[in-house]
This record gives structure tokens, C-alpha cells and sequence, in this order.
């Protein structure tokens, strides 16, 4: 293992904390983001934010630039989406998360979020990662589907030396043989960040898997192999959902989650963030 | 999926049970299997024999015949070591797992061993399977590096086919391109052989990381993603081992984690399997 | 790399050579092994010997003793199938390999076949390794599905190590996660085997692509690789085969590919070794 | 398979061809692009694009803009490595390719090369081949390296759907668990990608392998599997090069690589496209 500085223990050994206003992303609370895997339309948004709020979780997910394998597919609502999702987010009092796809909208998209995801399959696009170093904001960044855990903090260690010191990694299933689940969760990589670098990670069991009915066992378990959140996909009505419908949780099996996660994080010595309330004004972007 | 029958869900909805006295394999309690890759002495046997049973763990597990990458390395004590084994478990009330190798030897393994193991490169050992099948002995079947999980399932079903319907499975990593770990623990299997099958299924968190460190956390993810138990490598003095040194716990982290156990045991509604003392005499084979 | 001595360069710079009568394995003349995947009846491995010898390889493969993946496979006519393989090669005056699965059988199977194969699933059988490397006989050595090729040399340093150094390895395809062909052929392989060691290594299409209609280019493509034969799959009805119909030839594709292959052994100064009538009386076994 | 319609035979039945002036690429003519992995100063550049003439290649690679695992090595040097490269190929009298990595420049690369490049990391940035889809260029599309050829095929459905028929496919090796080449290169992809394509595909031995001396017999095997062409890194001093100095060919490995591509292609009833002396003025962007 070598090559990256700015991301190891070596560099810094005090773990790394982002904080969005009194959210924080590597400390001892846990955080979940919660939400649909794209945001569909305004009143979509409006009802996902309010389920992710009733359980708990304190930062909303939903894709508006959506990376799909084939071009006929729906590819997110753009510009629109981020608005109903910034829109929802707030009135739910959550943060918010999303997905940036191309340099040329990295201002535009950072100008509605709250943390810029990278996607798994641009982990290596470059020119990407080096134009979120640019900015002041968290950047989550996936772990590519075929990127070993070197490759990947190497992809950190991009942002970091850009000068954004804000990076999340997240596991979300590598390829393998195996073709029951859609990857396989490689959740042994989160005690293997937690070792080389000092900076947060997350686990999403809802691409890693792409079964519904084996997120909540593989939640629990990325909570326990030591990860500091997870990413879940949520939807009211899975069958309907434009993509990815098969792994999210119907909003029933969100909320047991959300119940079932507060004994897991209890186990753990941690506690689960926790909407309190309103995000207090002014805290975003 | 298909092709299996007695293994699936659909033939048996109930879960199978596996008992060794007052040990049960599947049921609400959790069995931890400890011990050495490879036993290397009588007096080597008897010493982590105690260390086992202190621990609380009520099954020792240890080569005697070994599968080995390199003629050239330890190919383990066969006989001798199995007498080591037998005898250091029986002294310690311990029930006690060791690997088979070869059709020919099934039944000397089975006169020394509770449980007969079949390890992951005889997965698809066609003629072993077919031969431990003949015995009224535990089978503990491991994953294959490369197995999917159906043919995982379908070696099963080929000893469920010939008549041994005690069959464990065991989850120890499979192959990918990722190498910092020495294979990639599938934990999204556990609930997915739970969901096809009625077995019983553990995790071997040794084999699969191949780092010592790593092991504890991924016991702890394990159980917590649906497994009924582990099989743990435990050594005195890891540095000295003839055999896979570096995955070994020493003694002082294998009581660590049996302790730390307890508390992911009961977030689980489950119980840890804990020696009470002495196996009743005449409970094995 | 490392840890094998016997099958290295650097213990022995001269390419091994085996010889079965005037059929060379390793030398200038390329070999092929053609035949169906199992042996169905008497007449059929009649039929299909002469459609071997027709095409003009010299020896004739066929299995007995299949390992499938499903108990309820067809498993093999056993010894009745290699009676009537060596009975239908004999005719035909054709060499026969055939697989042994067993440590039990491989004095039986001996009998009977001019070459013992290990399948790609019992590569790492150590048992069964040990157990031919004490013949004086040829052993053909499948790659494992998940072998890396150091290990896939280890295996063969086994039966080396035995004492037998007639090992010819044979490349079939690793698992990964393209899931249009069955397997992954590492053609790769094939010049790095050749700088490692000294031994012959063939290829087989049939088994690596699982499509009939990719095995005449990747046949090509293995020799112009470097390989000093194939195994080919040859079926005359591939519909009705027991198994692995899918990637069989039917007789006019493997007519054609041994015409084919004149033109591509010329372009690589090799000869294709061609059937001249009788395998001389007393060659074999 | 399915979800991509223009790529697919059933839309288009005869091979598409590219020309560039008297150059074809998808036709009888083998094509072979040889260079450095990136261009390091206007001299090197000029006296590459000798040696690749005087083997007899037609189109010269060279790297401008470099995606490196780290963000510590040497990049390129971009617009200037461009200027270089355009400058050298044109006194060479050759076409040249260069790689894209970022929607803001593809403009300025089209400028200034004969096709674009979209490397393996950024297959699926679909902001980016979106954008190659505009212009009336040649693009060659790299495999992914985790990609299945049905995802490699969708990425190249985003470029044909854009308006941009013009897509050459360059399969460049796999991710696997083998370790002793840097991919696995997969050549029966090529027989695949020609039977459900109408596409020319070509390989990339050198980034496949990532060791020089795999590079001729996988050039040549790939030929014989039907590719189109080849992508080869060459460099006068391979010890001394910026990037990826060992899979890069010494001058006179790849003029002997030239020169027995000769037979090989013979050998497939096609003929190595030749360099006859000046590019046609003017044929270039």
C-alpha cells in the first residue's frame, strides 16, 4: 500500500469529522441518508422527505443526474430535480445528497446540495474529482464497482490534495462471479479504511445488493463491521419507481430499519442521529 | 435458481437443527468453533484445548490433514493429529471439527471427529461428498473460493441426496480482484442461504480476511447479518504457527471477542453457546 | 512468484516432451483432443471415434466419471464408459484421455486411458494429485475455475513431486463477472506458462466459452498464443448430448476447424499432428 | 442481451468501416495505432512517430491527458502533449489518437487528433460520451475494466444514439483475480462483439498484459480472433518512460511485431494497412 499521504493515519491520526450544521459524519453518531434512488417530481420529493424525516434519518438522498447503462433509460430530471429535492429537504428540515456527473455542473449542482456524491463509475474520473477539490462542501465519494480499496483512497487522495479536506467514502458492492445479488458487499473494506485512513465511511446495502429483503440484515451488519452511516434507498411505491425499484425498501421496512438501527447502534457504543426537528436556517450552502 | 430440492426452503420451511449433545447448530444459540489451523503437537492440542474452552466455546476445530497450495509446506500430523485433537477435546469437554481430504479416509476422519469438514477446494470433490454422505456425522461444507452461491447449495444437496441431512455451511470468502484481504467475505450470502435454504450457516471471518485485525469486526458483522455461528483461528504464539499465522487471534483476542460476543449475541436475540463444563460423556459418535 | 522447482525454467530449460507412441505433447507437431464431453453408449463412442480420426487429430477425450454440478446430473457410465471409450479409440487407432475423480479409481481409470485428466474442480485435490503422480503415465491438468497460474503450477509440482513428470496443462477459462461466456479464457496464460515452465499447455475452448460458435477463432487464437494443442468438444447430434451440448461442434464445424488449423499451425512453424492410420499395436498402457 | 438497438446486427447487418483518407478501420486492412503511453516533450513525439512509420503502422497513439491512479504522477501535458503529437504524426504523415477525459476539452482534443479516445475508467461517464456523440470524429470506446460486454456495447449505443455512428470498440484486458498480468485480456469478447455488433473491434495487448513481453503472442492471437487492429505502446527507452515503461515494446520488438504481423495476417486473409509514405494532405480534422 502506498502512495497516498493526505489520506492516511500516518498523515493524520485523529479520525476526520464533517460537520453539517449539528450533524456530524464520522463521529460517534451515526447517519443515515435516506430517499429515492431519482426523484421523480416535486410531490415525489415532498413525500420522500417527509417518510425519511418520520424515521429519523437527517439526510435526504435522491438522484437528479442519473448515470444509467443504457441511453434509453430515464436519466433524471436534472436542474428540475435538484429544485424539488433542495425544496423538500427543506421543509423536511434534512439535508441533502446528490449526485454530480459531469465538471461543467459542479457549481450548479453544489449550488442546491448539501454533500456532491461521486458515483461509483466516475470514482476514476478525474477531471471530476479534481473539480470538487475546488469546492468548500463534503464530497461522498463510491467506491467504483471494480476499484481496490487502494485505487479508491488513491481517488480520495485527489479531493484531498485539490484542497477539500471534506471527503466521505462509501462501499456500495464490488463485481464479482457471484450474480444472486447485483455485487457483492465488501463490508471487510470498512475496518480496512478505518485502519489506513482517518476519514468517514458508509455502506449503501441497497446497490450493493440490489434486493430490498437483504438490506436490513446487511445495514446492520456495515454498522457493526464499524462504518460510520449508510446510504438507503427509499420508496413509497417501489413497482412504480423509475429505477432501481427492486432494492428500495417500502417505506413499512424503512421505519423498521429506523427501529431495529437504534439497538444496533446501541450495541456499538453509538447512538442514531436523530431528526430533531428543523434543520436550522442557514446552515446549507 | 434451481435445481436443488432438499436443501430449499420450498421442501423443508422449517429451519434444520443439529445437535451434539446439548449443542445445538441452527437453533437460537450461537456456536463459535475455535482452535488452530493446524494442530502441530499433543501437548500444542491440549494447551489451546483449554484456551477454547475457556473462551467458552464449546467446539474446537484443528487440521490434521491439510490442503496445502505447496507439496513443500506442512501437509499436517493425518492420524496422529486427529488423536491429538480427539484427545485434548474429549479432556477439555469440548466436541471437536477436523477436515477431510480424501474418499478413502472418510471413515477414519469420522471415527475421531463430531463434525467432518469439507473445506473449500473439495467443494465440488464430487466422490467426497457422495462419501460423507454415507455417515450419520455433522457436515460442515465450505464455500468454494470461486462457488456461486447455487453451486454452494447444489454440493450440499448432493450429501443431502445421500441420506446425511446434517449439513452446515460455511461462508470464508471467495475470489476477487481485490487483494489487500486474501479473499472477500460474502456476507450478503448469509441471508440469502437463509432465505433459499433451511441450513445452518456460519462464517470462518480467519480464512476469509486472512489479517487477525480483521477479524474481529467481521465475526461481529456476521452474526449480526443472520449467521449461526463461526469458526475462529486461535494460536498461542501466531508468530510460530506451521500454518496461516497471520489470521490468527492470539489468546488475549479470541477471550476479547468471545466477550464482545455476548453483547452482538443478545442485540440478536440469540444466546452465545457457553461450556458448562464437561460434554456429557458418550455424546459423540 | 515461486515456492515450485520441478516445473520451473530454471531447473529445467528444455521443453518436457511427452510421447505416446509417435504422438508427441510439447514438441513441434500440435496435438488435438477431440471427443464429446461424456460417453454415452457403445455406439456412440464408435460413431464419434470415427469423426475424430476423420478430422485427423490423434487423440480422443471423452469422460466416464463426469463431476456435475447437480446430484441429479447425469453422472457418467463409469467403468462401462472408459470400456467402451478405449474399445472405440483402439478401433480407430486414436489415444485416449479420460478423467479420474477419485484416489479410488485412478489405478482402474489407468487401465483403461493413455492419459489421466484432472478436472478444472479438482485441481487443487491434493489427494487425488498425489495419487497419479505415483503412474508412469500421462496426467492432463485442468486449470482451476479461480486458479491463479501460480497456483494452477503448484498443482502440477504436486504430481512432479510424485515422481511422475509427464504433466500437460490445459487452460479451460476463469471465472468472472461477464456472464456471456461461461468462462473467461485467460489466453495470457498460455506464454507466461511457457516462460515459467517447461511444460507442455493446451487449451480448451469448449468448456471456456460454453458457446460452440466462439471455439474455432479462440482455437486459433490459443495456438497462435503458444499452446502446443486443443480439447475440443465434438458431438454428432449436440441437441441430444447428455451434457454441455451448447459448446459442442457438430462434425462438419470440427471438420472444418482441423482444416482450418493447417494454415494457422504453418503460420507458426508447427505441424498439426495428423492421424496416418493405426496407433501402432502395444503403445499403449 | 438487449437494450441497445443501433449497435446491434439486426439493425445493421453489413460491418461498419472507418476511414480515415486512404486508412479503414473495420475493413480488410489490419490497422495497428502505435505509441507511447504519453507523450513527454515535442522531440520524443517527433522521433516516435518515426519509428512508427518506419514499422509500417499508420495511425500514432500518445497520451495528452493521462487518468493515473494517483494524483502524484505524471499527468501529461496536455494541450501542450496535443500540439506535440499532432505536429510529429503530420511530419510522419500519420493519423493520430489521443484520449479525451473531460466534457470541457473535448472540443480542443478533436482539434487537434484524427480519432478520440475514451479510456477504460470513463466507458460509463456518459456526460463525456454524450458530448464525443456531437462530433463527426472517430471515436474508439475502450472497454471498461469491470465492464461486461453488454455494458460495453450500452456505452457505445450512448455515442451511435448522440448521432455519432463512427465507434471503434478496444478491448484492453479485465479485471480478475489473477495477478501476474495486470488484466486478463479477453479475446473470445472479440468474436462476440463481431457476432452481435456491426462494429470494429481492435485490442490493446499492452495495457491488457502490462508486461512487454505478452505483448506479441497476444497481438497476434488477438488478430487471429478477428480483431480489427491493434492499440501498441512503444517506446525507444522503455526504463525511462513517464508512465507505464514495463508493457511498452523497445523499437525493435516492435518492428519485429510489424513484420511478423505480416504472416498473421496473411494468414486471416487480410492484409496489415501499410504506410505508402505522406498522409494525404489535408485529410486531418
Amino acid at each position: 500500500m502506498g502512495g497516498y499521504k493526505l489520506a492516511s493515519r500516518e498523515y493524520q491520526s485523529e479520525d476526520t469529522v464533517i460537520s453539517l450544521g449539528d450533524v456530524t459524519i464520522g463521529a460517534q453518531e451515526l447517519q443515515i441518508m435516506a430517499g429515492p434512488c431519482a426523484v421523480e417530481s416535486r410531490e415525489a420529493a415532498l413525500e420522500i422527505a417527509t417518510i425519511v424525516k418520520k424515521g429519523g434519518a437527517r439526510i435526504m438522498r435522491g438522484g437528479a443526474y442519473k448515470p444509467r447503462t443504457s441511453p434509453y433509460s430515464f436519466q433524471g430530471l436534472e436542474e428540475k430535480g435538484l429544485e424539488y429535492l433542495a425544496d423538500a429537504a427543506n421543509k423536511a428540515g434534512l439535508f441533502m445528497v446528490s449526485e454530480v456527473i459531469d465538471t461543467r455542473s459542479v457549481d450548479l449542482v453544489a449550488s442546491y446540495v448539501d454533500i456532491l456524491q461521486i458515483g461509483a463509475r466516475n470514482m476514476q474520473n478525474f477531471a471530476l474529482l479534481r473539480e470538487v477539490a475546488r469546492l468548500n462542501k463534503p464530497v461522498l465519494l463510491k467506491r467504483g464497482p471494480a476499484a481496490t480499496i487502494e485505487e479508491w483512497i488513491m481517488a480520495a487522495e485527489y479531493i484531498l490534495a485539490g484542497g477539500n479536506k471534506q471527503v466521505i467514502l462509501c462501499e456500495r458492492g464490488i463485481k464479482t462471479f457471484e450474480n444472486y445479488t447485483r455485487n457483492t458487499l465488501d463490508l471487510s473494506a470498512i475496518p480496512v479504511i478505518k485502519k489506513l485512513t482517518h476519514l468517514p465511511v458508509i455502506v449503501d446495502p441497497s446497490h450493493a445488493t440490489g434486493k430490498w429483503e437483504l438490506v436490513n440484515p446487511m445495514a446492520k451488519a456495515a454498522i457493526v463491521s464499524g462504518a460510520d452511516g449508510l446510504m438507503i434507498e427509499v420508496h413509497p411505491r417501489p413497482n412504480e419507481a423509475l429505477s432501481d425499484g427492486p432494492q428500495s425498501l417500502k417505506v413499512e421496512n424503512y421505519l423498521q430499519l429506523m427501529e431495529e438501527m437504534q439497538d444496533v447502534a446501541r450495541c456499538m457504543n453509538r447512538s442514531l442521529g436523530k431528526n430533531s426537528g428543523l434543520k436550522k436556517t442557514g446552515t446549507e450552502g
